[in-house]
């Protein structure tokens, strides 16, 4: 859709410097836009603006001259807030495939798109508006919400339930079995993997990650929570509405990740453990079984403790040449006391 | 399936304390459980068991009243013993779907199952009661056992050869190109990768693992093996009865692990190391190339340690402050002394 | 094919030791290889000549009796020259399975091989000879070049491009949204991920993959660079010619890796590094966001520092005992020095 640059900055709530009837229809980098674009400038990068093709800049502060911009409090979510105003997205298909299988005994509302080859089980409901692309498994009695993308290869085994407006990236496996087995003197045998798995509105799910279900109760992803690329989640750990979690974490059995928590790149969280609401986890953070992370808190290193400890540890360890140094020249010292005080 | 309380007790050898003739039906965890419902409880949360709804516990000690509970030694195996035995697994499905692909070369014995969009490859050997699931895609030449649960969109490379009683779950793949180059000094050419995947019976591997063909030899998983999610097994390694391979676990070529191993989540094998039988390694240890860790032992930590040496090193470096304290005492002292003795 | 010693030893510029017209048909490993076979010796396994079945073996130096060798400066790097001139990879399948969906306005060059429920796009475009297996999902208008090996279940969103020669193994995703997320107060708003995935010419990607698009601009592998399996590419990263990223390894946002650098197995990069041309980053790093490790460097550890300012850390810690003990002994000469000088 084409914008004037004063709509946007009506929009998004900014103050306009520039030609408000400039015209804008489509969003770009700033180091790679062209007129009609639309950009932003994090404050690291707002020496880049005067180089910028953008037709216009959403920017926090800075003086610029013969470029129109938007001044804003956040450039970053302005931009987050602007792109899908000013680029509806689009229906990817409509209808559902001639070679899509539906058990007689699934129910779908209106407006649902299902791609080839996906295979939809008895007793499955999808809500309004839901798109399942093409090579998708839906095993028996799932639940699916409307407002859904679902993406080719998803794989979700029986009983999932998810809710509204959720986004499952290709590759991802939501309710496999649990990883409990008991060693009998001969065997593993396992231990009943019978919970479910329910993810809550509006979260979306990166590729290749696994969410396996509960053992008897529940894994429980929580509202908006947003969980990247390769990631596990097992039995019945619970996430927090609006936690992040990045790609190639592990979070183990039971643990649970409060609200708006921010889970970094390559953690592991061991069983039993609580991040509480705001905490932040580092990346390649190891949070020991049953541990706890205050609220607010940020935790860093293996195993985890509070950045600022770290920090002190890490400069102890920068000193360690100078402590060696140290206790040398104390022992020539306390050597030549010790003879001067024998003489 | 209904049993009687005593039926159980019987089964699993335990000692009931409750009225013989209450009735199960089916399994719950202990927070949850209703009426009809068998439950668990280890010996941290022994003391849920009074609130709990179920009609009977399975529990190792203690004194409850007014509640029906079987003494085991091990309550957790014990409920791994009776769940399957209380609630046997129905098949997921039976007979072989019109639109599987199947090569006429294949040989597939009795009550073996395929789901809808699988495709069966040349050569192909499937053993009694096996059940793929759609979506699943079985490369030319391989052998797969009786009884083998292979869940959607897995893949089998060419060659794989899998035995009785095998669960692969979804997304996971095995028989990929191991990671082999060398460099010729202008590109990275690809080292041979053309040997095989031996899976030995009653081995279970998770969601999204992958699993690459030997490259010249094999790379085998011995009977009994537990592999969890996203899992990386290099080629040629070898991994031992009943070991138990955490997630997000990777192992790199031509390395062995031991019988009845435990290796934690996220652990990093470099190659060549041997993990020697029973021994364990702590979630995020990292194992430098070649290194051996002896059975029956703990290792943890990067690079990976026997447990105690990490403890002592982890004691040290929590007395670093201190000790950079004395160091100055010292240091104070020693001037003093100086200033006396020369005086 | 069978190819006579002498002709091998031509073809890879080595020293032929013995009967110049014995006859090599396969390659197999040193330990079990037999007649007919061809294997290498790398240095550390020089010994096991005398004891291999192989009609012939690629070593780099040492005296042999009754034996055939070749002689070459680097065994592995000759056998990976051999092996496929003595056995040319037969094409897996021809023509285009008659339930694969195509397009109408796809464009297939010739020979293009494609397999059952593979499904191809709106204005995709494949060239000549490149083999799609079963069960893949080419999205929109993505572009692919010629002699490609996409094995099953591979998933492309729109948009991406791969050039010639390019392999990539089962389960990985290319194409997938970046993780971009900013919250408003209430919610995770996505920020806009619109950018493109180019790989370029004789690039392998693993199993089980995830290369996640550019937000804006592209996510770039260029030509030759080989990714191993469960590897995470995040949005906008750029990988260099002939680089080596092995398994697990996870690449944040916006980072560059140069050509010819190795990077190890499960090594975190955070957003917005440069790792220069040839330098290496070991197994399990963590290079700290914005860091650069400069061109032929070899970093370790997590914060990752140069090799040798890790090792000379360990020492300093492996004396931590030491250090504590000589501390404790110059306090009990210190307090010995006092009496001394006080009396």
């Amino acid at each position: 859709m084409t914008k004037t640059v004063q709509e946007i900055a009506d929009f998004i709530g900014g103050t306009l410097c520039g030609n408000p009837l400039e015209k804008v229809t489509s969003v770009a980098s700033l180091d790679r836009a062209g007129p009609g674009d639309l950009a932003y400038a994090e404050s690291r990068y707002v020496e880049r603006v005067k180089y910028t093709g953008a037709t216009c800049v959403l920017v926090a502060s800075g003086t610029f001259t013969d470029r129109t911009v938007i001044f804003v409090e956040n450039p970053r979510l302005a931009f987050a807030r602007a792109a899908p105003w000013l680029i509806p997205t689009e229906r990817p298909f409509v209808g559902i495939h001639s070679t899509a299988i539906i058990a007689e005994s699934a129910r779908l509302e209106k407006d649902v798109a299902i791609g080839a080859w996906t295979v939809i089980e008895d007793g499955v409901q999808i809500g309004n508006s839901t798109v399942i692309f093409p090579g998708c498994y839906i095993g028996k009695n799932c639940k699916i919400g409307s407002g859904c993308s679902i993406f080719p290869g998803v794989v979700l085994y029986s009983g999932v339930e998810i809710h509204d407006r959720i986004t499952i990236h290709s590759g991802s496996v939501v309710g496999s079995d649990g990883f409990g087995f008991v060693f009998d003197g001969t065997r593993q045998l396992k231990v009943p993997q019978r919970g479910g798995v329910i993810i809550e509105a509006d979260v979306e799910i990166g590729a290749n990650t696994s969410i396996d279900r509960g053992a008897l109760d529940n894994t429980i992803l929580e509202k908006g929570a947003k969980i990247d690329n390769l990631c596990q989640i097992a039995h019945n750990v619970r996430i927090g509405a609006n936690a992040i979690v990045s790609a190639q974490t592990g979070i183990a059995g039971s643990s649970v990740i409060g609200r708006q928590a921010t889970i970094g790149g390559q953690v592991g969280i061991a069983d039993y453990c609580r991040i509480d609401e705001k905490a932040t986890v580092g990346a390649q953070c190891g949070v020991p079984s049953r541990k706890r992370v205050p609220a607010g808190q940020v935790f860093w290193g293996t195993p985890a403790r509070p950045l600022k400890d770290i920090k002190a540890r890490q400069a102890y360890l920068n000193r360690l040449p100078k402590i060696a140094e140290e206790i040398q020249r104390l022992r020539a010292e306390v050597e030549d006391l010790k003879r001067k005080v024998e003489a």
